[in-house]
């Protein structure tokens, strides 16, 4: 019997320009269901987990294909409400070299956003659940987003539940101020903390010391500092951050770090060579929960969660199509490309 | 030097699945910028007209794409308003045979449905213009939607120059009742009015007698009677509608008819196998318009109307590719497709 | 809490030319995935019911992305067994006018062919299940086929299921003989039966008088006499059989006749113009059994039948993509395709 | 053995929108290479003749290409001369209902239109062939298309190889005078002159009585006249046309007449639903030729021809993708469309 | 009001396989309109000029869409001559790694290349004009074209237009000699010389020192030395040269140098993985001559130029497709390609 | 009159996924037909060779297509068998960065593996051909593969053909002693063996010693030891490697090392951008062995098939789309990429 899991969050409509073609060239968008959330929710299923995703969808065709995306790769979609207006929608064009990808948000009003903390029975949700995970673009999205997360890990910790964050700050949706007033409060009951260093500091007020992250350079020991200071504050069990070195659009580097109240690891480095690298942090957060709630180590959990996340980069879409052997694979140590047959 | 000519509405995004595919089957979506007056425009503009389209379009991508899709076909874009967070989008799919084609709308919160009366210098717009047109779709999209065309028509008819309106009835956007008591007020500014059944009945309160509309038979007499009517009662110069005998959503039958005070005419019938019949009555107004603005006899301006029309169903996309040329070769009888080498 | 349903067989990959291209012209194939009794649990699952699919197919991706088709629709793949080495294909051209469709096969030794009767627990499927269907086309890929169907039927009459067979007569895969010694056995268990006049004859050994099928000319009051005599000598609880007129590849007569032991009724008539013909014919006995597990009179699920089914014609692909309203629309008289806004 | 035949003509770059799309919305075109004799030369080969084709092509990859489309379907390319600077282009729109399919012509200084007599060795190119098929549009493209042409037929008659013509009038590249002055000298050696009405009338100064061809309606009575009067005049052992009546782009009828010097028939007619009527002159001239060089009797050959030409209209692209078998089936009756397992 | 600016040239239709593919590989191809002035009309309008296209093109439907491709980026096109019979085409595979890209011309006879100077009133084209810029290809492709030029640059003179030219040798055109016959001529009108050192030697007879092409090396100093010996023979006021270091068809190093009669400049170098670098030469004009018109310092000029063309080379199609704001981003040094939100 | 060569083997239907998706993301294959000495056939075409291909095809039509995809490339399909069920056929999907390309076999029972030797007349065949190529594959996929290849042999070595061996050693289709057994006796007739360090140990029990090949690290040294013991064994005049060294699936080194009895060479090394590297190692040997039979020296048959093969490895497909131009002008030093035009 496998493990119940449980993410909420908004998924949207992305609509994509084909190749590296601008907005203003493309004559047609391919079609990407995705979300942080769900997103997690995939890869857990894909794990083998049995994987259940909150939100609000419309009754209608664009909704029934959200919801039609996340059946496709087994997410149980058996609380999802269906009602309201409209799907939330990003546009997205892919960056190449020195030009970065481009995302344009329609998102407003969608009908997670508007939902009500009645369209969900949480009790029934987590009931024989063993984690749940969010993260803190859902509570930006309105203040209706915030009183649905509130009610939803106070619900998960009531029936025992381990809760993790992906911070992921949103300046589109809310400004610092508004977003550690929220945030703060709900970091009481989260047991895993994940995010990187600017989310950090805009959603719960930390500043990581000698990082210059316009140029690309991540001082780690900054990292050790920082997580030691949020663990102490908040009471975390782990806090976690991928590292992602920008070279270039096309190019860049990639690892994680973790502290686990004893030690600190950080995990080996990728260069990757990217396709698409929307859904990179969800998929490392994906990883990371996969291997804990496994039982892995610290750094085991670690390194599945950065290995995970580095393929992610390989692949188009939002969600992260690759099985646990995959990533095993990768973790120990075959990079080589070579044909697998 | 070409005739002057403004309309003015909602571009919107229309993402269209391939082919006949159905909206949970489509992984891409084709990207058509159109909508009601803005087809006008673009037919318009083909004829050799100097289109000039009013709207308001947000400054990112995606709004800047519906300014370029204008002007790839001539359309002035020199009005149009820069502000605005959406553009209005709406979902089509293509029906066949018995199946009918699908639209889901998208469209709140638009950049014109939010712009304001300042956003426009109607004085400016209608200076040596010859003829205005709007539909009942844009005072129905919003309370600001209302107050813009009531000041582009008060400002077109203090200009001298002719304005004609599709009626357009949309019941997603308003109710009967709304929708009378706005476009009532607005026909006495209106010169020229186009319209089917239904709309005439739902915007003006008019009631077709004898005609059943699901069923797909038309009693010509009874439209003859009601645009006498309307023309009593609203002081218009012409009364037109197109009439559409839907077989099916693979084939129709297309016609129309026209009222000018003295005589009532009705054109000749095509039956048409439909590729996209979305813009099928915009392109009969627009060629209703450019018949008149040529100076034709009423039933040559209907006959241009309809046969521009009947070649709009066999385009995909909202716009009517089609040349003058094209138009009275087929209104001259050449409806055989010979291959033209 | 809706109603258990279940289908056995196989589920194929489909590679279709694009549009109407040849074998021979074909750069790419469309990847569809599809084949008889799966079709009908994904329109079980779109009319609302829990459908369950049985089946076997490889562990490697092919066969998960068959696995993935389903689950995108909703049927639920818990009981499916997974081993074996290939999944069953076809490659499929579409026609138009007077050149046929055509279907290439490459099915042997596909992962059902060669399960055994112990990949499936029988008890388990057919637990609190109310409706079961098959057809004559698993029994015929191979003795292993044969054997697991006849288990099937048998488990699921003792548990009280409602058993429905579409007869299906694939002359690819064995001959009459071969047909009927297998499938006069298992008629035993069978409640409702629905096939042409092809495979009634072929499959049970019937001939209808006064049809020529190739002149694609039906004579209604011989499928009453047969439907009569196959009633009594089976048992059968309903006899049902669409009647397809190909006018040409691109347009078909398409209605159907049921009797229940009282009536005969012959259905109304749908002349359709063709987008995809397969699965046209599972669309129907979907339709037929979602009439009769909703309770509907035996005329009413009849017509019930005949529109889904004539709706599908409309759609690419095997699966049959529209929801009851849909159905009921057409049913209730509004063929007319008018654009649903 | 397979019998030898030898075609002579242009091969073009066909640029084609896709679906029904109109040349200003394009965005990518279909590449096919095709034209009149190339295409009869792979139907022959298609047909089991070991079909060879004369033409001059440039050395650079485009050229090449060309040569490729031939040798794909087994068209025998060792005669044609490489060299010259450019592969003739036209660019198609496929037209639906009663807007027509366009070509636009871009093939002036094509290099075999600058080819010289020189460039082949017809002695050899004729050496043990059967058949020599050419059209009215080699010797229209430039003066040096018209002395290959002399030589080829006169070469031909020297090795006792049969001659047909499909008389093809184009008035973009000669004037009815100059097409006459050419065209009566080369018929001196041809057996069987192919051409629909106009052709006739152009190329050859005979005018058809009775006919009004804008207006579809075909007298066959006419033709008969024609045909002997021009079998009186040149001596053609055979005269034959297809007959084509335009009733829209989108549907056709297609039917034949023939005279043989004994007796004149006019084929059964096909209602064709038209994927791609571009090629289907040729096809039909193919089939005829292919229904000769069998040794049919007069009748069979016209039926073989035009069952084989309605297939095409069904197929994309210039070439006739069937084969024998299938056109013996629509022969024989079966223009059902239904699908062939 | 924005300032005028006016290039004159030959946009052509390109004709480029999709992805990688080799041309005889490709079953379609993408449409791109382009040309090397017309990509700078699009570049200067981009940036908020109001860019003037000087050409001639057919009035066919293939012309219609090159200028609608113009239109549809915002140039003017009130000033191209319609008429002629070709669109001159070329044909483009794109390379990578070791295998470079490839063009195909077949572009002789086109509209603009048969054009005659009475085709354009230069005085009323050079009106309140700012900048013309032209290039090397112009003269080459026919006297007329040769003629047409001159004519232009002495009407800009007169008008006191500020005068470019990118030199672009095109050794398929003419001969060195050829080219240095007439271009020698053209520099007394020039004010800004643009063009790498390949085109210099051969159009203008200056060899650089020091330099070895092939080998991907080029020597700062040997520009420094001819830039100073060009202006002081013609005049120029500025010098200016992109600099490509080819490492492979995939990555190439891209800086610039300028040299303004005081100081030389080399510009920051980028490199960059290539999408396509069609036009690139193009868009670094561009932004130099935007950057001069901006009145930015020499220094800055450059930097805007070789920043905007290092970002061309990650679009597809011959026009850049970025805004000021996308190019002031990347001179500010973020290059890192982190996601725009 | 060019040189006859002949190969033998599979050729396959290869489904490829577009761009980078994986198996479970695709809604359509690229449609591909290749196989090792298919492959190899095409080049040798390209290269002006009379390359005629034997293998066994089912007589429908995706057999035909995958006649038509080696006559397209000039291969002489002659000696192909027509009969059988099915066309082998592999999946594929492109890695990219640390996700290595996947590949799943569908292949079992294809028609060339239950082909029987009297299906060829091998004097027939190699009949003055020059050069026979055959790889460890054909041996291994049936018994009667093993049989067939033991005839062909035979037969060449009897018409005194020079025969060369591509190891290619295929775990999915045998153990190591299985291949042993068959490949071992085939050596004596072989005169070229070609194979990478893999394939001569599990093919012929060879080791090579200090290469660790899951780290990408080759010792050159090792190959020069066992080369001249496997020469010594089975009297090989040459024995060939490619070497490639797998950074990732995106890029990788490539070179090559030969030894023909007197001298070891080690050729220039590449660096390559991957587009596809399937095939990559038959264009390699195709590559030597044009060198070979055109009478080059050893070092730059060598220097030929790696330039070919690094080449090969930039175009998508299994067929190497080159000319000997585009490798000779890579061999000559010119891998710069900068435009052909």
């Amino acid at each position: 019997m496998a493990k119940k899991v449980v993410t909420l969050g908004e998924i949207m409509l992305r609509l994509c320009t084909p190749g590296f073609d601008r907005f203003v060239q493309a004559d047609s968008f391919d079609v990407i269901y995705g979300g942080g959330e769900a997103n997690v929710a995939v890869s857990l299923s894909n794990y083998g987990f049995d994987a259940y995703y909150v939100t609000k969808l419309p009754k209608h065709e664009i909704g029934q294909a959200a919801v039609n995306a996340l059946r496709r790769y087994g997410v149980h979609t058996d609380y999802i409400a269906r009602g309201g207006d409209r799907v939330g929608i990003y546009f997205s064009e892919t960056g190449a070299s020195m030009r970065p990808s481009k995302v344009i948000y329609d998102r407003a009003n969608s009908a997670i956003a508007e939902a009500d903390v009645s369209d969900f029975d949480f009790d029934e949700i987590f009931k024989d659940a063993k984690w749940f995970h969010f993260s803190g673009i859902t509570p930006a999205i309105s203040k209706k987003g915030a009183e649905i997360t509130k009610a939803a890990v106070k619900a998960a910790k009531k029936h025992g539940v381990t809760v993790s964050v992906d911070l992921n700050y949103r300046a589109k949706l809310w400004t610092p101020e508004e977003a550690q007033e929220v945030m703060r409060d709900l970091m009481q009951y989260v047991d895993v903390c994940i995010g990187n260093e600017e989310d950090a500091s805009l959603c719960l007020g930390f500043t990581p010391k000698g990082l210059d992250v316009t140029k690309g350079k991540l001082d780690i020991k900054g990292y050790e500092v920082i997580f030691k200071e949020m663990m102490e504050e908040f009471g975390f069990k782990y806090v976690v951050s991928s590292l992602r070195e920008s070279y270039s659009a096309s190019d860049n580097g990639w690892s994680a770090c973790i502290y686990d109240g004893k030690e600190f690891y950080h995990s080996k480095k990728y260069d990757v060579r990217i396709v698409d690298r929307v859904g990179g942090g969800d998929s490392f957060a994906s990883g990371v929960i996969c291997g804990l709630l496994d039982g892995k180590s610290t750094k085991d959990a670690l390194e599945f969660g950065v290995a995970a996340s580095a393929l992610k980069h390989t692949i188009r879409g939002d969600f992260n199509m690759v099985t646990r052997a995959e990533v095993e694979n990768l973790v120990g140590g075959d990079g080589s490309g070579r044909v697998q047959r």
